[in-house]
C-alpha cells in the first residue's frame, strides 16, 4: 500500500501520517518528489486502513501495488531515481562508464588500467579485490591489499571506485573503501548480504544473477531499499541458456523492461555479458540504444596475460575507439557520454 | 574445403578446376567476388586433393574450413552478401524495414496496414497468410486468398511482399507471389521445406528456432545454400529462456556474432523477439546498434482487435514515430534508414 | 465443451445429439468407453447451447473444459487410452520396449540389430529411413531402400516397426510400411505434417520438442486428434537447458505430469534424451518407476562404428542385460515388461 | 595430481611423502581406504615431481587428474563415500528419507510433523528455521527460536535433524544443532559459506544451485572438501527451464551422472524439483530407480495452511503411503528402505 500525500503536505503533516502507521504496527518508506511525498507502508494490507488514510485531509490518494517489488516500482516512485556519487549523477542524461581489469593483479597493473580507462573518458574504476571463483584452486583476489591498491589509484587519478563485496563481514571494509559496492552475480539472492547492503549509506551497484528473473532481481533490490538505503543500481550482465558460443546471453530486452517497471537505473555489462571481447562494442552500442544508463566493461592492460576473464577484456586502445564510436549512438537516443 | 583461385582467373580457368573436382565425385559451389572466385568444395576432406589443387597454377591456395558450416561461412565467402530484391539491397549501408500485421484478416485490414507502413518509411510489407499456430482450433490464415490480397496490395502500393511459407506443397505458389519467402522459427529445421527453399530463385528469410543454437541457425541456411540458393536473409526473433515476463528473450548479440561467423545479412524482429509493443521501440533501436540490416516490426491498424499477437503489435502512429528515432540511431552507426 | 452422455445412452441417441450439434456448425469428436460416450464439441463457447443440450434426457452434464487441448485431455477421456499394434497394447500393464539403431545403415546392420533386440525381449524395432541431421552433408538416411529393409526385417522377425516421417509427401509411403509412425522432435510443430497425420489410420509416436512445453506438446497431439486419428503416443526425449555434460536434460517429471493432463500413453527415450550410453540404464529404471508406458533405446550391433549417435548406443549384450534388470522395476511398480 | 600409496604403506610411509609434498609448497588431503591411501595434491602440475614420486618404494602410481574437481572426484576416490550420522550411513545400501515441512511454523507443529514422518518410516527430520525467500516482506523463518524447538523434537522423537545455514555468521550456531548442515540453492556459491563449511565437522547437505552446471555443483562441494570437510552429501532439487508447469524441472539424470564422477553421495529432492505434490511419489519412485542415495521430501501436517510451498508438500498420510511404495523399487534396485 503506498500513501500519495497532497502537494502541499509539508514535513509535519507527512509525520502525522507516518506516526499513525508506525503505531498501527506499520513499516514506512519515504519517497520525497519535488512537489509531494510518498509514503511506502509495509504490513498487512487492509482495507479499513485504506480508508482512514484516506479520510486525512492532507492524503491525495492510497494505492495497493500489485507487484511483489513496492518500494523498486514505478508506482512507489514514478520520476527515475537519479544517484548522486561524489560530481557523477547516475540515471540522468550523462552516460556513466565503469571500466578496468576484472581482478586487482599488482598494483602496476591496477594503476596502469587506471589511467587509460580515465584517459579514455571512463568516470568509474572497476576491479576486483574479493573475486568469486568457481575453483577454490583458482586465484581468489587480493582481498585487502587490493583495497589497499585501490584507495591510492582513487588518490592517484579522481576516478571512483566500484568494487565487489563478497560477504557480509567485509561490507563495512568495502563500503569504505567503494564509492560503489558491487554485488554478484552468484549473490544475488544471498539475503543476509542484501540486508547487511541495506543498512550502509553508499550506492550498490546488484548484478542480476544468472538465471534469476526480472521479478527475482527487482526483489533482491527491494530487500537493500527495505532496508534503507535507496541508492541501488541494476546491472544486467547475461542470462544462462543453451547457446554455447558465448559464455552468456545478453538480455537487453531487461533494460527497456526494467525502466518500466522501476525507477532505478540500469547499466549494462557487455563483457561478462557475452564473455567474448569482440562482441563488446557492439552490445556496448546497443546497451546504450536500449536506453542503459551506463556501462561497465572490462579493459585489461594486456588480456592475454589476464589472471581472470582474458578473452572478454579489451584492450585500453580497443576502449579508447570504443568510446568515441559510443559518442554518437548516446546523441542518438538524447544522452551523453 | 575451398579453394581460392587466383585473382586473374577467368571462367574457362574455374571450370576446369570444377570439372576436376566434380569427376572425383566432389559438389561443387562458385562464390565469384569481384577480384577473385572461390571453390566451395563438398565431400570427404583428402589431403591428397588438396595438394593436387594447390599444384594447379591457377589455384592461389587451398582453405581447410573447421566449422561445420562452409558456404554461410566467412571463410568461403569474406565479402558481406548483399542480396538485391527489386531495387532494394538488404546487406548493404540502407536499413531494411519490413513492416505489417502478423496475420492477413482481410483486404481492408491489409490495405490500411499496407499504405501506413509504405507512409512511414516501410519498403516491404509483412503479413502471412499461412499461420502456424499452437492450437488446431484457432484461426490458421487465409491461405491462397491471402495470396490474392498480397498480390492486390504490392499492385497497389508498390511495397515488396514477405510472406511465409509452412510446407513443401505451397513453396511454388508462396514463392510466386512473394518477393520474399520466410521460414518460420518452428519450421528452422524441417529439412525437407529448407531443401524445396534451395531450388527457388526468391530470396528467403529464416528465422531462428525457439531454442536453436547459433550453430545450428547456420546449418539450416546452409541447406538453403548447398540446393543453390545463395539469397539467405537470417532473422534473430527471440530464444526460449525461463523469464516469464517477455514471450521471448531477444538475443541481440547474436548479430554481431552472425556478422562475425557469416557473410549473411541479419534482421531482427523485436515484435515476437520480446511480445511486448511497449519494448519495440527501445529494442528496435538497439538491434540496429548491434549492427543489424534490417527490422521486422508487425503493425496493425488496431491491435486490440488483432486475431492474432495484438499484445505486440503497433499503431501506425507508433510505427511512424519509431521510424523517425531509428533515423539518427542508425546515422550513428554509419547506416541510412 | 464436452457433452458426457447418459451410461444408457446407445449409437442412436448418440447421433441425435451430433446431429442437432453439427447443424448449429460445430464440430463432433466421439470417445466411446465401456460405459459411455462423450461427445467433444469444437467451436465458439455459448452458454445457451451447453443448456440445451443439459435439457436433453440423453445427455448427463455439459463440461467446459479450461485447457486448449481438449480431445487429448483427462477431462474429455478420462480413462487411460490403450493403443492396439498387432497383438501389442501400449498404454496397458504391459511395457513396450522399442528398439534399434538410429539409422538403418544397411541391411546386414539391420537384421543383426532386429535379432538382437528381438532375442532380449523387444518387441518394436525402432530404426530410421529418413534421418532429420542438422547438416545437409551428413548422412541422411537410405530413404526408400530403407523402408524396403524394414518390410523385409519385419517378415523374417516379426517384430512391429516404428520408423519416422519427415514430410507430408512420403506419409503414405511411410504409414504403408511402419506399424508406428514417429514425429521426430524438430516435426512437433510441423503444421501441416500433423494434419496430414491425423488422416492416416497409424498409431503415432509424437516425439516432445526440443524447447516445447507441456502444453504446446498436448496440443500437437490435438492437432492430429482432431483430424480423427486418435492413436497419439507420446514420446519425452529430453528438453535443451544450458547443462553441456548431456546432449539433453531427460525431463521424466513430464511422465506423471502428462498423465494427468492427458488420456495419452507415454513412453520415454533415454537415449536421446541423454546422449551417454552410461545413462541410459539408470534412467530407463527412472522412466518406468515415473510411470512411462513404454521405452525407446537406441541399440546398435557396433556402436563405435555407427553412422549416427554412437555414443548413445547400447550394445546388444548391454540391451540384455538392461532388459533383465527393468523386470524388477516394473514390478514393483504394478507393471509387466 | 594423486599419489596412490602402495597397499602396504602404513602412517608413517604416508607421512613421508605428505611431509616431501609440503616442503615444496603443496596442499595435502588423505582419503585413507580400506587397503590403500590416496594423497591428493595440490597446487601447480610438475611432471619432474610426479616422476620424483613415482620413484619413491611406497608409491604406487601417480595420476593427474584432468577434470577441474579433485577431491570430489572418482579418480581421488574410487569407492562410493559414506557418510556416517549417528547409526545412520548415507551412500551406503539404506535409502535415507529426510522428510518435514518447509519451514518451522510453531512448536505444536513442528511435533506434529515430526512425529508423522518418523511413523511413516524417516529417519531425519528436515525444518527450516533460516528461510531464503525472494520476498523480504515473506515470513522468514523463526531463526533462532527454531533451533531451539529443533532440539527439543530431536530430544523427544530421536530423529536425526537437516537445517538450513544461509550465512557465516551462524555456521557454528546452526552446526551446534543440526545433524546435517544444510545450503540451499541460492547458496550453493557462496564461497564464503562453503569455505566456512569446509571448516565445521558436522555433514553437509549442498543443494545444487538453479541453474548450475554439474560441473559448478562439484566445484563448490570441492570449496567444502578441500578446507577439510569430507562430509558432503549431494542434493539434486530441479533445475531452471522454460516450462510453466512444474516449479523447476527435475534433473534425475544428475543422479547417475554425478555417480560416475564423484564418490559423494546423492539424494533427491521431488517437493521442490516439480513444486507440486501430485508428482512427489512419482518422482521419488522415479529418483530411487535412478540411483539416489536417499530423499528429501516436505510434509506438513495441514499443507493447505503452511506459510510456504503448501502446494508442493505431503499429507502425514499421502507420505505414509508413499514409503510404502517405495520399498519395492529399491528392492527392486538393490537398496532398502
Amino acid at each position: 500500500m503506498i500513501v500519495v500525500m497532497n502537494p502541499g503536505a509539508g514535513e509535519q503533516e507527512v509525520a502525522r501520517i507516518t506516526d499513525k502507521l508506525k503505531k498501527m504496527g506499520y513499516g514506512v518508506h519515504l519517497s520525497t518528489g519535488e512537489n509531494r511525498t510518498v509514503i511506502g507502508v509495509i504490513g498487512q494490507r487492509r482495507e479499513e486502513v485504506a480508508q482512514m488514510m484516506e479520510a486525512m485531509p492532507e492524503v491525495e490518494k492510497v494505492v495497493f501495488i500489485s507487484r511483489p517489488f513496492k518500494l523498486a516500482g514505478r508506482e512507489f516512485h514514478p520520476d527515475n531515481t537519479v544517484i548522486r556519487v561524489g560530481d557523477l549523477s547516475i540515471g540522468a542524461t550523462e552516460i556513466v562508464v565503469m571500466a578496468g581489469p576484472c581482478a586487482i593483479e599488482d598494483e602496476e597493473q591496477l594503476i596502469q588500467a587506471a589511467e587509460a580507462v580515465k584517459k579514455a573518458g571512463a568516470r568509474v574504476l572497476r576491479a576486483g579485490a574479493f573475486k568469486p571463483r568457481t575453483s577454490p584452486y583458482s586465484f581468489q583476489g587480493l582481498e585487502q591489499q587490493g583495497l589497499q591498491f585501490l584507495n591510492r589509484v582513487r588518490e592517484k587519478t579522481g576516478l571512483l571506485i566500484v568494487t565487489e563485496v563478497m560477504d557480509q563481514f567485509t561490507v563495512d571494509e568495502v563500503a569504505e573503501c567503494a564509492d560503489i559496492v558491487q554485488v554478484g552475480a552468484r549473490n544475488m539472492q544471498n539475503y543476509y548480504l542484501l540486508r547487511e547492503l541495506g543498512r550502509i549509506r553508499k550506492p550498490v551497484l546488484l548484478k542480476r544473477g544468472l538465471s534469476a528473473t526480472i521479478e527475482e532481481w527487482l526483489m533482491a533490490a527491494e530487500y537493500i531499499l527495505s532496508g534503507g538505503n535507496y541508492d541501488v543500481i541494476l546491472c544486467e550482465r547475461g542470462i544462462r541458456t543453451f547457446e554455447p558460443y558465448t559464455r552468456n546471453t545478453l538480455d537487453l530486452s531487461a533494460v527497456p523492461l526494467v525502466k518500466q517497471l522501476s525507477h532505478l537505473p540500469v547499466i549494462v555489462d557487455p563483457s561478462h555479458g557475452t564473455g567474448l571481447s569482440g562482441l563488446v562494442p557492439a552490445m556496448s552500442k546497443a546497451a546504450l540504444a536500449a536506453g542503459a544508463d551506463g556501462l561497465m566493461i572490462e579493459v585489461h592492460p594486456n588480456p592475454q596475460e589476464a589472471l581472470s576473464d582474458g578473452p572478454q577484456s579489451l584492450t585500453p586502445a580497443q576502449f579508447q575507439t570504443l568510446i568515441k564510436e559510443l559518442k554518437g549512438v548516446a546523441l542518438s537516443v538524447g544522452r551523453l557520454i
